[in-house]
């Protein structure tokens, strides 16, 4: 663990933010182990709450994650023009992304694909408020590769969550075209497929190149991003795509089916995302703006 | 200089991040003096350009500069209902402020209320891409407490902007109400105030006071924010107060006699700021929107 000094743990780059690293102070350490994928560790931090973190990098604190999880699930699911059944996250092992896609009460069944046991694992012990909804008989947990298992499930799902990890490593293939292809195929007619896509401040030729890759397998892609403030850049995004040429998935269709109808108690559980945040996401900065064509 | 361990730089915590720190990778030290208010340091980084830091806070980087800078200024500025003529900027000795307000073709006098002259000098030489206005002969530099330069300008301003650094020490002073009486006393019938206020990761409750404690002095007060990556917590917010009980300050006002008549160079040089931007910025989430009840 050289990445700790003196109690404090320290984000380094992997490639992807050299220049630039984050310390956030260590009360303790609760959980740290190989796994065969990669490195796992969750400590409490002095200010973040409970924090995780895959290979060294962030991926999620218990202080900022509904800011991630909401608008990573909420974007799509709001989006689509049917009342949502089917869902499937690709990575996601901290169950965040379920908790969220619970609170949508037309869902019969969230299928979490997780590659990798040990960050369930973790997750389930250390992560509670993250992984609450992973017991719920809705869920289905398959720890196996994603692609393999959507190539089984054509025209099936309505909305495919990409929540996965920095595009290195065993995540580089969940940003490919291929398997973009193979969301698409697993999408019934008029689905939503959305991509974690990095932070337009550092990522800003790559996030181009994805767009051009989504647009080419979908019939829309728009760039949403989120606050987040243990990612390096200070924001992280999505790219939202939709199987319709005459659905911009920048329109947030659910509003009145959806949010405008929430029970109290779920409403007030929704910590970052709001209906006009929603279309407020994709308003981006001009230098992202001119560079991904988006106005 | 404890703060630099092999070549970074480190940004501890001045009271107000506790826990956490950013480390940026440094190539050269290019300016570092003790002046009389602070330490003011400004290096070559190797991935954010020539930084500014003062007291070993980071106040702005050439990578990122532009969303505070342009947010500061434009929010207020398209805010106000009339052709703005006199600008008042509090602090910002970097001067992109200074270049932000002169985009305003209207603008007749930009006063500059810098205390701490080493600011400026470090600026001028080292970060020539935010103090390029700073000799334009509409501008006017006063090396003096902005308290009492304001209250000698009554009844003088259309726009006010506190571009102050943390509130701690010498800026302490420039979240009091009594200093912002001495702003609403310098501002012209429907002139708008805008006051630098922290983030909302971090800083909620005193933000919150803030704003109420800017309610009691203004009409109405309204915070934005703006995606900072070198700024802890990822963003840093504005309150826009305007003195109208009929003048809502998140309504942009001028973009149709601003904006969307600018030039194409002038529109160029906008890197962060977006008509569509400046109303989303007002869009908070939902933590923050239920703490400041603003929806």
């Amino acid at each position: 663990m050289n990445a700790w000094k003196e109690g404090w743990f320290t984000e380094e780059s992997n490639g992807l933010w050299d220049g630039e690293s984050k310390n956030l102070k260590v009360k303790q350490v609760l959980y740290h182990k190989k796994s065969e994928f990669q490195d796992v560790l969750v400590f409490e931090s002095e200010s973040y709450g409970n924090v995780l973190a895959l290979d060294g990098a962030i991926q999620a604190t218990e202080k900022d994650e509904c800011a991630y999880q909401e608008m990573a699930c909420h974007l799509p699911l709001v989006t689509v023009g049917h009342e949502p059944k089917r869902v499937c996250i690709i990575g996601g092992g901290d169950g965040g992304c379920v908790r969220e896609v619970l609170k949508h009460s037309s869902i019969e069944e969230v299928v979490l694909c997780e590659i990798d046991k040990e960050v369930i694992e973790a997750a389930k012990k250390f992560l509670p408020t993250m992984s609450c909804g992973l017991e719920d008989p809705r869920v289905k947990v398959i720890n196996a590769d994603g692609a393999a298992y959507l190539k089984q499930h054509k025209n099936y799902f309505d909305v495919i969550i990409n929540d996965c990890s920095d595009p290195i490593e065993c995540a580089q293939v969940l940003f490919s075209k291929d398997f973009f292809i193979t969301c698409r195929e697993a999408l019934v007619p008029n689905g939503i497929f959305s991509q974690q896509s990095e932070t337009l401040w550092l990522h800003l030729d790559f996030i181009s190149n994805l767009k051009k890759d989504l647009e080419q397998v979908f019939d829309q892609a728009k760039y949403a991003y989120v606050s987040t403030p243990t990612y390096p850049g200070g924001l992280l995004g999505f790219l939202v795509c939709s199987t319709n040429p005459d659905m911009d998935p920048s329109v947030p269709r659910r509003i009145e089916s959806w949010y405008n109808k929430l029970d109290e108690k779920t409403k007030d559980s929704l910590k970052y995302y709001t209906d006009k945040l929603h279309t407020a996401s994709f308003h981006l900065p001009a230098f992202a703006a001119k560079k991904l064509n988006q106005f």
